[in-house]
C-alpha cells in the first residue's frame, strides 16, 4: 500500500504526505540509515523523540546477517529491530556494487562471496525481492545495476552506462513481476539509471514510468562523482519523474545537498553521513560544520549548537564531547549521532514548514546564511 | 556534609540513608562506575531512569584527562559530565598501584609516567585530595596504597602487608589534614587495608576510627585473591566498623558478593563488572548469567530477563541483541549495559525493600534459588 498526496508546491520544492503499511510519513523527509536492522548508536525511542518517520535497512546486510530464516521467524525487520513506523529497504545492488572486483555480473544476477563467512551467493532481482518480501519493509526498492563513476580506470563511457542501464531497467521488470508473484502488500519503487548522461537518464525514466511503479528513485549518484555532476543529475532528473508519485534521491547528501535537492523536486532523502561523520567527531550545525577533535572545543563550554534542541545540545558541552571522543568513550558517538540526526530530521520539518507557509525560498535564503556563519562565532 | 541514619537493620545486615551535597542516597547502594566522566555507554537520564542515586569518578584518570583546568572551569565534575546527583570519588591509589612496574611509591607519595602521553606525574595523598577538591564528589576517598595479593611472585607476607598497610594509614592523616585545610564542604573516608590478614585489618581499622572520619571503607579486596579469601575478609571487617557510620566495599563484585555483602553489614559497593561484562555479552539475570555469544541466542525471541523492566527487556530479544554483538553494532553494548546495571540497582533496590520489611532473610534464600534456576530454562 502506498497512498502519496502532493499538498503544496513552491517552484519544483514538493510538501507532501505518504501512507505506508505502518503510518504516515511527511515529505520531503530523510531517513535515518539502519543498515543491520540498527541506526548505528542510536536507540529506536531516541529516533522516535528526534521525530524520524522512517528508517532504511540494507538488505545484502541483512540477508547475511541475521539471515532470512530469524527474519522470517520474526514476521520481518519491524519487529526484530523493535521499530513499528515505516521503513524502506535498498535492494542489495549498490553493495554488491560496492564489492567490487569480489563480484561478477551477468544478465541472471551478481555472483559473490559473502565478506562473512565466505559462502558462494547469487543476489538475482528474484532474490532480492523474495528477501525484501521477508524484511516486510514498507518500500522496497527494484534490484538493480549501480552504474560506477568510473569503469576500469576511465570515465564510464555513454556505452558502458547504457548497457548498464539497459540491464537496470531489464531487472526493473523482473522486479516487478517478482514483487508481484509474491503478493508483497508494499509498495515497489523503480530506479533511474543512466550515469552522467541525461539522455539515458530520460530513457531509463521513461522505460520506468511504463511499468506505473508507486515511486521512483533517482540511483547512481553519490558514487564517486565531482559535486557539479552530482548537481547536475540531481537538477536534470527529479523534476521529470511522475508529479504524483513520490521522488527518492539515494544517498544524499549534505545538509546543503539535501535542500537543493527539495529545491530540484525531490521528496526523500537517505544518507550514512550524519552517522558515520558523528563517529568521526564531524558535526552538522545550523551554522555550519563543527570538528570536535579540534583542541580549541577542550575549554568550550558552549552546546554543539545553542540553537538545537537535541539531547546532546541539552545537556552536554562542547569540552565534555571533545573529551569524550578523545578518551575514545563510546557516549562521543552516541551523543555526536543524535545531534547529526536530529539536525537532518529537523532541517527537513523546518523545509516542510516552510514549504507549508508558501516560504521556502525566503528559508533557503536564510539558510545558506546561517550555515556560512561559522559555528565558531 | 554527610548524614547517615540507620533506619533498620537484620542480623548485620542494614537498610540506611546517608544525605549527601547533592541528594540523598538510600542504602544498601551499588554505584555504577564512570571512570572518565562517563559510565561507559550509558547516557545520565538511562541511570536516572533506572534509579540509580549516586555514581563513581575515577580521580587518577580525569586528572589526566580532561584535566584539572578543564573541571575547575565547570565548577567540578557535576556539571562537566551533566550529572546532578551525589558522586564519589576514588583517591587514584589504585590506579597507580594498577600500573605495577611503570610507578615508583615511597614516603612521600607515588611517581610514574602518565600512561596517556608520558609526562612524569608524581601523586600524593595532598595532591588526590586537591584534585578530588576540585572535582567537588560529595564522598572523597583517602589516597592510599592498595596491597597487593601477590607481591614480586610471591603471596604477601604479613611483614610486606603491615608496612603497606602502615604507609597508608599514615597517609589517611596526610589526607584528612589537606582536606581540613581545603575546607572541602563534602565528606572524607578512610580506607581499611592490610592485606589478608585479620589482625592488620583490626589495626587498620583501629586507627582510622581515631581520625573520626563520616565514613569508611574496605579496600584492597577484588585484587587478585581466590574467591574465599575475599568472602573471609568480606565477613571480619565490615561489621567490626563503626555502626553508625557508612560502609563501603570497594570494587566487589558479582550479584551473589553483593548480597553477602549486605549480609555482611556493608551499605555501598562499586564495580566495573556491570558495564564491563555488558560490553563482553555477559548479562546478570534473575535467573543467573547469560552469555549473549551463546549461538541459542540466534532465534531466542525472549527478552534477556522476562521479570526486567529495562528498556533493553521491554523492547528487543535475545536474538536481536545476539545479532548486535554479531555484527559488531554499538546499540549492542549500549542496550546490554543498560540492562546489567538495571539489573544490579534493581537487586539493592530489592534488597532494601526487603530490609524495610524485615524479611531480608527470606529475601536472600529467594534470590539464591532463583539465579540457580538457569536464564535458559
Amino acid at each position: 500500500m502506498l497512498e502519496f498526496s502532493l499538498l503544496k508546491t513552491e517552484g519544483q520544492a514538493r510538501r507532501g504526505r505518504l501512507r505506508l503499511n505502518h503510518g504516515v510519513v511527511d515529505t520531503p523527509v530523510f531517513m535515518p540509515v539502519g543498515t543491520y536492522g540498527t541506526v548505528k548508536g542510536v536507540m529506536p525511542q531516541s529516533l522516535l523523540d528526534m521525530g524520524a518517520e522512517i528508517i532504511l535497512g540494507n538488505t545484502f546486510h541483512l540477508w547475511l546477517r541475521p539471515g532470512l530464516d530469524v527474519l522470517r521467524q520474526f514476521g520481518g525487520l519491524h519487529r526484530f529491530e523493535g521499530w513499528q513506523r515505516p521503513m524502506l529497504t535498498d535492494s542489495g545492488g549498490f553493495q554488491v556494487w560496492s564489492l567490487g572486483e569480489m563480484r561478477k555480473i551477468s544478465e541472471e544476477g551478481v555472483r559473490f562471496a559473502s565478506p562473512v563467512n565466505g559462502d558462494k551467493l547469487f543476489l538475482t532481482p528474484e532474490v532480492s525481492m523474495q528477501i525484501q518480501a521477508v524484511l516486510n519493509s514498507d518500500i522496497v526498492m527494484q534490484f538493480d545495476e549501480c552504474t560506477p563513476y568510473q569503469t576500469a580506470g576511465h570515465l564510464t563511457t555513454e556505452p558502458e552506462a547504457r548497457a548498464s542501464m539497459e540491464l537496470s531497467l531489464r531487472w526493473a521488470r523482473r522486479s516487478r513481476d517478482e514483487f508481484e508473484r509474491l503478493a508483497n502488500p508494499n509498495a515497489l519503487f523503480g530506479i533511474v539509471q543512466g550515469g552522467m548522461f541525461e539522455g539515458l537518464r530520460e530513457e531509463s525514466l521513461a522505460s520506468l514510468v511504463e511499468l506505473e511503479l508507486p515511486g521512483y528513485a533517482v540511483g547512481g549518484v553519490s558514487v564517486g562523482e565531482p559535486k557539479e555532476e552530482m548537481l547536475r543529475i540531481m537538477a536534470h532528473t527529479p523534476h521529470r519523474l511522475p508529479a504524483h508519485k513520490p521522488r527518492y534521491l539515494m544517498g544524499v547528501g549534505t545538509p546543503e545537498d539535501l535542500v537543493e535537492g527539495v529545491a530540484c523536486g525531490v521528496d526523500m532523502f537517505d544518507c550514512v553521513m550524519p552517522t558515520r561523520n558523528a563517529r568521526n567527531g564531524h558535526l552538522f550545525t545550523r551554522f555550519g560544520d563543527l570538528r570536535l577533535r579540534n583542541a580549541r572545543h577542550k575549554t568550550d563550554e558552549r552546546p554543539i549548537d545553542p540553537s538545537c534542541s537535541c539531547p546532546a545540545c541539552a545537556g552536554f558541552s562542547r569540552a565534555y564531547l571533545h573529551h569524550l571522543d578523545r578518551c575514545g568513550e563510546m557516549l562521543g558517538p552516541m551523543l555526536a549521532s543524535i545531534h547529526n540526526l536530529h539536525y537532518y530530521v529537523n532541517l527537513m520539518r523546518e523545509i516542510r514548514q516552510a514549504l507549508d507557509e508558501g516560504g521556502f525560498e525566503a528559508w533557503r535564503a536564510r539558510f545558506h546564511h546561517d550555515r556560512a556563519r561559522g559555528a565558531d562565532t
